[in-house]
């Protein structure tokens, strides 16, 4: 068994910084979404870059599968050791190494989760703005080009990575990019790296934007009669060009799942959850006109959140959904999908997916970053009943080939991982030819995640 | 000669959209930097991605080199045959296919200018704010990820392009991202385009970001008594977080280019140009706010362009900057430099290039992409005289050097081409490898511009 030999090598290397204990073994092979326990055969617990890749070389040399590891909250399966071998847990590579407050940036481990970060930053005015739900470590954001509610005004992973350490198949360190804001001198390294979910190398260190705590916030929620309302509220938001730094859907079901999970006490409707940075003037004049816009569509209801503890709770309400949509039934999982469409097509997808959602007799919660054109359905499934869970894989069929249909995307921000490899010929073309390439310059054993991202791999 | 039999197959294709005129070929030999003209063998002129596509099949059936060509303007070389081939002239491809206003994004082909499509948008509200000096083909500002004066508000090309469609080394015809505005779907290979500078394939089709004319516009230009001053005040504005729209320095020298050149009136010491973007109340803050901090450093001469003609030649001087240079000496030509380095240390960087110039007995005018950390350094040489010029490369070269010891790049927009080849080992390690891979990949004929961005290829 070469991935056997790769153990007992790396045991020789490692000592206590693996393990093979079943509980481990079991821990690291679970996953938030639908997938079943897939434990790896070790796990390892580097230290630094260099043990980092120490380990990938041996695993090189006796071909086993390497995984890279964060806080394992993954919602496509990103992080299962579906062809056995090494996870590597990097969550000990917890450092901030540095923050330039006079630049903007920090360079940090990946193991660093983004609360942590958030942590290590309270008192240099600087903050970190992309908050996907969970408290996901930085690496994984990277590694799955991870977005969230500040999308629409900070960006993704994508706008906020400067530059990368990576550990290759074949254990060379690189690093991507540089400290400064632009580059034109060669391939755009960092951004094949970020979204590459672990199949190309290993994000040993990150260098990030940060962004000033503005000067004033202010928060509310709003309702409307109808779904089409609020969209459509959102989308002449955006075509306004207010600098709106947060703008969530939430639908009538998913304000019934907030109230059941947090105690919230929303009327059954659909709402916006919107929320304004800049100086004191700019947030009044932002929210003023946004109040405009949402008159025009019949918004209703307005509450303000103008104190930091109504904005944490708001939001920790709001980054708590996926918890929220299972409360709609005990002992219930939650399917989720993650399509983003152009803006102007937002009202279309969101008026499908309810009609599929309704033909397919299922439970839908619905949430997004309406500004993006991103929105999550959250499908209440048992995962033992196969037959519900074949509608539920129907409805997340149907949402994909619709998003691609109208110009958009699979997946704003969960990525591929196991769940969405099926797609990516209909999403890419011929183009999934030139990925195909890459991978298999860059990784030619298929050691990096196999079986991830690329379909057939 | 495999370039000959191709040119012969080309011919029965492409008729009289093929030329082998001698003036033809020398017109697209040329350049507007320092090195040698050098003619292709043949120009094509594809009027669609299909004719792109099926003179590509033909040049790698022949092994004949394939340079695609927008306005001849690249600063590096980008555009020269130097293996001789086919330089495929893209600028008949010049429609504007689609302007999405709801989703702020347009679809054009390569051979679309900048100021062409802002032409096109005059009556949408919108408009594309990246602003090289000249006025480039789109092709051409994704192949070499240009920016501009507004990069430090709207982003470079790398910020712009959100979909591409590129015909690669093998003839197949690619598309890469999605309208949607951000996608976790797979590797990110519109970046990997963007900045490649013809050497993975061409760009036949662009879809781009827009954005919404400012409801107010101010611009200023202000002077200090030395460039440590007006340095010092670009850091603080961009350290404030005021969304500037440009903020553009210029050295004394460069303000005397501009008083030869444009005929216009500074008084020869170092000057901030700057704009302000949004509605009426954030225009007024910001330039408010600016004042604050630049009076700190001493700023004096206030010269506000509130009109949109005043504004408009303050830009076309600022833009003509590469020929304002050229006015220090009749007959003189210009190497340029480009480097770009964390804002904190711009200040060392402009201070070392002045020390530099001095010791190296060069004229000099400097202008910079301030609020970016980028400035070029405009060396007057005559091409001819072989010791002047041997000092202007010195010059380049302990810049270079310099921008890589302080975290930054050899390219802040202008790119490789030929010019900077031998940096990009110094620039990025073993990364380099990675970027020879991915080139062995995809055009593993090296057909595609050979010779360019990668050394030794």
């Amino acid at each position: 068994m070469s991935i056997q030999t790769a153990i007992a090598a790396l045991r020789n290397l490692m000592g206590d910084q693996l393990s093979t204990n079943h509980a481990v073994l079991e821990q690291h092979g679970q996953n938030e979404a639908y997938f079943p326990v897939t434990p790896p055969d070790a796990v390892v617990y580097p230290h630094s870059t260099l043990q980092v890749s120490e380990v990938v070389k041996i695993c090189a040399a006796h071909d086993c599968p390497i995984i890279a590891y964060g806080t394992g909250t993954a919602l496509e399966g990103h992080q299962l050791a579906t062809r056995g071998g090494v996870v590597f847990d990097l969550m000990h590579m917890n450092k901030v190494l540095a923050v330039h407050t006079e630049d903007l940036d920090c360079v940090v481990q990946p193991g660093v989760t983004r609360i942590a970060l958030n942590t290590e930053l309270r008192n240099t005015g600087l903050f970190f703005p992309i908050d996907p739900g969970a408290d996901a470590s930085l690496g994984g954001m990277a590694a799955t080009r991870a977005s969230g509610t500040a999308a629409v005004r900070y960006g993704t992973m994508r706008e906020s990575v400067l530059a990368l350490e990576v550990v290759l198949a074949d254990g060379r360190i690189i690093r991507t990019g540089t400290r400064a804001r632009k580059s034109s001198a060669g391939y755009d390294l960092t951004h094949l790296f970020v979204g590459s979910e672990g199949t190309l190398g290993i994000i040993t260190e990150l260098t990030l934007k940060l962004h000033g705590v503005p000067e004033a916030v202010s928060a509310a929620t709003c309702r409307f009669a109808d779904f089409e309302s609020a969209v459509n509220t959102v989308i002449a938001t955006i075509q306004s060009g207010i600098p709106i730094a947060r703008i969530e859907f939430v639908d009538e079901m998913m304000a019934r799942g907030f109230n059941l999970h947090a105690g919230a006490t929303l009327p059954e409707m659909p709402h916006l959850f919107v929320e304004f940075n800049g100086s004191v003037s700019a947030v009044a004049e932002q929210a003023a006109l946004f109040g405009e816009i949402a008159a025009d569509f019949g918004a209703e209801g307005f509450e303000w959140a103008d104190k930091v503890e109504d904005r944490a709770r708001l939001w920790k309400m709001r980054h708590d959904a996926y918890y929220a949509q299972k409360a709609h039934r005990a002992g219930a999982q939650v399917k989720n999908t993650d399509v983003c469409v152009p803006i102007s097509k937002l009202a279309d997808a969101v008026a499908l997916a309810r009609r599929e959602a309704l033909e397919l007799g299922l439970t839908v919660s619905m949430v997004g970053h309406a500004g993006d054109g991103n929105f999550h359905c959250g499908i209440i499934v048992n995962h033992d009943d196969a037959e519900e869970m074949a509608r539920a894989l129907e409805f997340s069929h149907r949402l994909n080939q619709l998003a691609i249909a109208l110009g958009g995307t699979i997946s704003g921000e969960h990525g591929i991982g196991i769940g969405k490899t099926g797609y990516m010929e209909a999403q890419h073309g011929d183009a999934l030819d030139v990925m195909r390439i890459i991978k298999a310059g860059l990784d030619p054993q298929n050691i990096m995640n196999p079986g991830k991202l690329l379909p057939g791999n």
